[in-house]
C-alpha cells in the first residue's frame, strides 16, 4: 500500500484527507506540526513555503495544505488569514460583517503542496458558494456558514457543516485539490 | 548629524518617525521596501524577522517597525494582522464587529526593531484607548477610530486621526517605542 505524509496541526483536515486518499488505497500518515507561515495573500505561496519547511524537518516526501475563504463583498477577507480570523472574531463576526451586504458570495479554496526535497508541486481546488445567514450547529472551521453551489448548477441547501464527511468529500474544494494531486501522484509511484 | 535607515513601505509611518527623530537631530533615510512578514501573533517576532531580512538587503544599520491594534472584545483582533484587515474590511468593518459589544477598549502597540547585522534589539510602546463609535474624517490606518487614554488619567476626546502629527507624537504608541530606541541609540553613537 502506498503512503504519503500529511504535515499539519489540524486533525479535522487530516480526517478529510485520510478519508479521501484512503479510497485510492493511499495510507496517510499525519505528522502533527505547527509550521511557520508567511503573511501573503497567496495560498500558493504560503503552501509552497510550508512544504519546503516541512520537508526540512521530516526529510521524506509529503503534502501540506492551506485553505482560505474569500468573501467577495469583504474584499476577499478572510482569505489566507482565515485561521486567525476564525479564532478571533469567528463565524459570528463574519455574519456581522455581512449583515449590511447584499452580496453574500464567497469562494472556498484549497492549495495542496507536494514536496520531495527536490521540488514542489501545487494542486488547487475551488468551490463557489454563499455565506449562510445562520450558523449551522455542525461542522468545523467555516463549514457551518458555507453553502456550496454545485458545478452542475444545482444549489445545495446545506452548509458544508451539515454534510457527512463522505458527502463533503464528493464536492469540496479540498477534495478537488486532492483529486488533482492523486491523479498525478498515482502516475508517479 | 547622525542618521538611521528606516525600512518600510508605509510613507505615513515614515513621516511620523522622521518628525520624531528629527527632534533628536537624527536624519531618517526611508528605504522603501515591502518586506516579507511571517504569520505570528507576536509583533516582536514579526519585527525581528523583518529587521534581519531588511539588513540582508540594505547591509547597513536600520530600524523597522510593526504595529497592531488589539481590540479586547474581539480576542485581540486585528492584532498583528492589522494591515490586512484594514485593506479588506477597514474601519467600517471594525465598527460593525463592535456594534454588539459593550467593551470597546483596545491597545495600540508598536515594536521597533533595530538591526546592525550582528544583533537585533527591540523597543516597544503601547497606548490604551477605546474605539470611537464613529470614523473621524482625518488620519490614516486605524487613527480615525482610536481614542487614546492619557497616562495622566486624562481622557482624550479626539481620535489619533484628529490630532496633529506633533500632538500624536507626544503620546502615541509609536513615539513611545521610538523614544526608547533613541535613548539607547544616542548612547551608542
Amino acid at each position: 500500500m502506498n503512503q504519503i505524509t500529511f504535515a499539519s496541526s489540524n486533525v479535522s483536515k487530516f480526517k478529510e484527507v485520510d478519508a479521501f486518499l484512503g479510497k485510492y488505497n493511499i495510507k496517510v500518515n499525519l505528522f502533527r506540526v505547527e509550521l511557520r507561515e508567511i503573511q501573503s495573500d497567496s495560498l500558493e505561496e504560503i503552501a509552497t513555503e510550508k512544504a519546503v519547511a516541512a520537508y526540512g524537518i521530516i526529510k521524506e516526501k509529503l503534502i501540506v495544505e492551506d485553505t482560505g475563504l474569500f468573501i467577495h463583498a469583504l474584499n476577499d477577507f478572510p482569505g489566507s488569514y482565515s485561521s486567525f480570523v476564525l479564532r478571533t472574531i469567528g463565524n459570528i463576526g463574519i455574519l456581522e460583517l455581512l449583515s449590511s451586504k447584499t452580496d453574500r458570495s464567497a469562494t472556498f479554496k484549497t492549495v495542496i503542496a507536494f514536496n520531495n526535497g527536490a521540488s514542489t508541486r501545487i494542486f488547487t481546488g475551488t468551490v463557489s458558494g454563499v455565506i449562510s445567514p445562520v450558523i449551522a450547529k455542525d461542522g468545523w472551521g467555516y463549514d457551518p456558514i458555507f453553502i456550496p453551489l454545485g458545478h452542475d448548477g444545482k444549489v445545495y441547501i446545506k452548509t458544508y457543516g451539515e454534510m457527512s464527511i463522505e458527502r463533503k468529500n464528493v464536492i469540496s474544494h479540498r477534495s478537488q485539490a486532492l483529486r488533482k494531486f492523486i491523479e498525478w501522484y498515482t502516475e508517479l509511484i
